[in-house]
């Protein structure tokens, strides 16, 4: 019998064991998504306690403890830190076989050092030791970073975001503040998702008042929306960002003139509601102007597809988005994906493309959907991405890796990112490679892959947790 | 080599067997939901023989003997029940890696005692040996219950049957003809799938004159149908009915108003046939209702969706339905899921909930759309249905509770039922335990799980076997 | 640890390695599906190089490379054979858990004897070894399928089609220049996409003037076409056709009427462009046309679907068709699908069917399919076709036979094909009977197969590698 979480956790060969601690444990994180909060980088923020590191915004712990019946008082309430983590405690055991339980525990081991199981019993005394912990300079923001051996993190930002941060943080390093084989990279990322949100006229118009201020110019046609994304991009780019990020349910791809988007963007500046036909013609405009602009500049474009938003429509007027009311929706949309990623390759304007979809129903879809793009100089241009949020788990990144190897090459896989809110997340890269390298040890062991190419098969390991990223983004 | 069937199977580690030895296997069974006959418990049916009890009425047996060439004469006809007991124990070994395998060796070896494997050479021996148990007084409807420890059931009833059986039997055991730890409690459930049958006016106008006749009231409009389904509903209540279930395609959330549906069915009570149109928003709005009475009594609603039923029509204009002709059907319901469950809890009206989907694909959005609408007090409010029809077997009731695991919490798990007609389908519970501990005591043995929480971990396999189901329910 | 693609590859128990030895290994192959060239096998073609038997046509290897980052001119283009096949082998260790990693080596192994592996540094010493071999006369089109002990062949033809090649090859065999048990039959299979292929009026045009010409008449009318299609048909019969085969996005089912579908013809022949719902109802009326054809004959029906194809139309206009830009599309056609067959079913003309997904999120739509419409004297009627394409592999095959188990009878499956344009493909049977051995052994190994029925076991192994077949297509 394994022991649980040991520094075997997860590999269950000789040859699993070898090539974790060989070749892929010490490996620097490149976080190529993720959502932390600039500022509190650049301010180098200190917790004021485990509650606040913890419960303070992770929508995954809150389902988890409303599913276990907890009153949300508790969750997202007025309760105290102390009550709010003993409630999660309490629910930690019933989170056995949810990656929350080996999350949890991974977190409280590789941050705290604490080794004692999580339930209602030891909550007060792993309370006290991780806030006590919490009090030392090495567990500020930054100091997390560093103690997880991350490089670079790409933020998640809006065009509209005045990356004061982002510019603050890079002084400093300039400035010589820290060295540069100790200090994490931040670099921004862009997701204009709100550009393109012309269902509600109000907000939307807000935005676009916002989005010209940031640019210092005037938004009153469709061409001057396209000039002030292209001047915010370009500033975007002089900070060294080099990713964008897409979210949408599933891809548009119809036809229109751009008459016609130019009267639609009218129409919705003069406050009047657009017909769902109007909103499917502009997203499948303004989807090919964010894709151009990347594709000028070289950078990668992700789409994180597949999401239902806000279901508890009670709870969303109380709490608003992200607070744990997302699920998996189902949308056929091969065929405007194809026709997508088809125009932009006829003009010659496909970016590097890292393609997320939320329902593993279409793992198998997507896996294929890759090969009709991909072309040379660049090895695995067109990439599947990692396990997303609800499959950010074992069965779901072994499924994902499973798809892609089976109907793509899996060697030329950009890895893992944390795509978390919290700088604890971190655990989540070991995870990972604890599983990749389980997945092919197995293999070896098995007789599936060859014993006489290991040098190659180490290659592999090391370039999915680390190196494949790095030479893809062109940091 | 491990032995086929015996004392462990389907047991592969030694904390598996513990397990289920020690925790699971003596618990009594709670069938929340099956489709055995009132009727043959309240008169404590005697079978004439094994045939009779296996392929009177198991369209799972006539699918497997048609699709191994057997003639219909010997499936549905007039061949004696000596002859389709013959094409039966043929077909038999023909069904290897098919549940049907499992389950007859499991009911021969657990009902009957019999160990012998069933094919052409052993036929006449074990049917022989069959029958004569049968004759036996503890091989009756009710001594099979007892048997196997069922301590209730829930059978599936229509609104405008006179559940003179369930009353029958509740005043026999109320009479104390049977001590309360030796007899099984029987309680209806709720299905009123025939009242928002409105696609066929003439059926539909006949079972509404039924329904109103149960109900004592005359229904001429919309209004008298619901008033005559709370009527009834109460009357089930009284008998001590806890669940609704619903069977549909997929889900229905129109929009629409109530004098639509007023006129809507006044038009097909004036014998027109109603519009796709409709038909969808009359299905959206009886929906509603129905959920909104199951929650104004405290019931759990189940909904059963994604069936693609009657598909052979030659077949069923002979046989009928319930045949062995439905099959999995693809729809994209999540949208529309989501919108009723979201109308349900803005007015305070979401019942616990039970979805079942059959289609595995769709696993994943289902264990995801649960935490949509979790909350407190009720742990696991929303539950992810056990593998069902076609899922029943041990792949399906692995994707089932992983994908349950992974999205949710497998712990809250109210666990199995049998969905059977047949008072020999309970080593179904005993299949689906020793599936749960093989699956919990390989996570334990992998050092997936804690062996520190052992005690916890014994308490969650008694939970999903039977205490689950016993507190959610409220019997 | 098990040795890389030994004598015991994929069999991980001593069962199973029983069963693939004793049962399976040394039984002949039928491969009733295959794309290979008729001209080829009745010339008994002798190739040039590697390269062109390897990278000539097979757009599996032509992805993979693309996706390694491979320019296209030593993929497709001017490049020579050796620097070609330069890439390829470097690609090699990339392809690592792709199946063409397995496919290669197996080849290389089974047909050349060469146990090195494929990579930069052995390409060299490979490539001139393979192609001194191919020197030999034992590495002809003929002498191949001698050394893989095939016994059939189905190659896929258009209607319109000569069948001179089938002819002439079938002649020298009747000639007696092969003995039966040394020389594969080659027959023709019916492939008459392009009869239903409206949507482009024009190659309509020129397709229905060639299908005249081979069925020496003219057709200026629909009732022209069918005749047309049925004296091929019969033509095709007469030279020993057993099977047809559709490659379909979707199932059609529309309704319609005679007089519709003439007109869309007329319509379509006088060079105008059909509507999007005339070809719907086209393809309806004439699937219908081709199974009752089908059924009538005899001969058994497989309808591939779920291809979206060439989705990269910069390389569709410079490669055209069948060139690696093919892919997974989602379309819920499980309604339609089931309206035609039923269709069929009611007028008593559906015939043996084989139904081949694309998509694997389909596999337990199609598994509960197929009993629908099974139903006596021929066992497994309606079949579950073989992992295909994309599915083509472990993992692929092993979802596909455990879908088919648990819903319906592993046992009848007529098991595999090679759906492929090359001689070196026939090891794929072989890596079909290690994977279906290693499932059979490991549930035996594991109790839940009995080894008391092994006799019927092994039966079972024999029977799906090639009995099954041998009955069930009538050759």
């Amino acid at each position: 019998m394994k022991t649980f979480m040991d520094k075997d956790f997860l590999l269950q060969t000789e040859t699993a064991r070898k090539l974790y601690h060989e070749q892929a444990k010490n490996l620097p994180i490149i976080d190529y998504h993720c959502h932390l909060n600039p500022k509190e980088v650049a301010e180098d923020h200190r917790f004021s306690s485990i509650t606040e590191l913890w419960l303070g915004g992770d929508h995954y712990k809150w389902r988890a403890m409303r599913s276990n019946g907890v009153d949300e008082k508790y969750i997202t309430g007025d309760a105290s830190d102390w009550e709010k983590f003993q409630k999660w405690a309490e629910t930690m055991p019933y989170c056995m076989r949810n990656p929350l339980y080996h999350w949890t525990h991974l977190e409280l081991r590789t941050a705290f050092g604490i080794n004692t199981l999580l339930n209602a019993s030891t909550a007060r005394e792993i309370f006290e030791e991780c806030n006590e912990k919490l009090q030392q300079p090495e567990f500020s923001a930054r100091g997390l970073m560093r103690h997880y051996n991350v490089e670079i993190v790409c933020t998640t930002d809006d065009p509209a975001d005045t990356l004061e941060f982002h510019q603050a943080y890079a002084k400093e390093m300039a400035n010589g503040k820290c060295s540069n084989d100790q200090c994490s990279k931040m670099l921004p990322a862009w997701r204009p998702d709100k550009a393109m949100a012309i269902e509600n006229p109000e907000m939307y118009k807000a935005y676009i008042e916002k989005l010209g201020e940031s640019a210092d110019c005037n938004i009153c046609t469709y061409d001057n929306l396209l000039d002030a994304l292209q001047r915010r991009h370009d500033f975007f780019a002089s900070l060294g960002c080099r990713l964008s990020d897409h979210g949408l349910n599933e891809f548009y791809a119809d036809d229109f003139t751009e008459t016609e988007i130019r009267q639609i963007f009218q129409k919705v500046m003069d406050g009047k509601q657009p017909t769902a036909d109007e909103v499917s013609k502009f997203r499948s405009a303004l989807l090919l102007e964010f894709a151009r602009q990347d594709a000028d500049a070289n950078w990668t474009q992700q789409f994180h597809y597949g999401a239902m938003r806000n279901n508890n429509s009670r709870m969303f007027r109380k709490l608003g988005p992200d607070t744990g009311y997302d699920s998996i929706g189902t949308w056929n949309t091969s065929l405007q994906l194809s026709r997508f990623l088809d125009k932009l390759h006829s003009e010659g304007h496909l970016a590097k493309t890292i393609l997320y979809c939320l329902n593993p129903a279409d793992n198998e879809m997507i896996a294929t959907m890759l090969g009709n793009f991909q072309e040379g100089p660049t090895p695995g241009k067109i990439q599947f991405g990692s396990g997303w949020w609800f499959n950010d788990q074992l069965d779901g990144m072994e499924r994902q890796m499973n798809a892609l190897s089976l109907l793509g090459l899996l060697s030329r896989f950009v890895g893992m990112l944390t795509d978390s809110r919290s700088f604890l997340s971190y655990p989540r890269h070991e995870y990972f490679r604890r599983q990749l390298c389980n997945m092919i040890g197995q293999d070896v062991e098995d007789g599936k892959l060859p014993i006489g190419e290991m040098p190659f098969i180490e290659q592999m390991i090391r370039d999915i947790s680390y190196y494949n990223a790095k030479r893809y983004f062109n940091f």
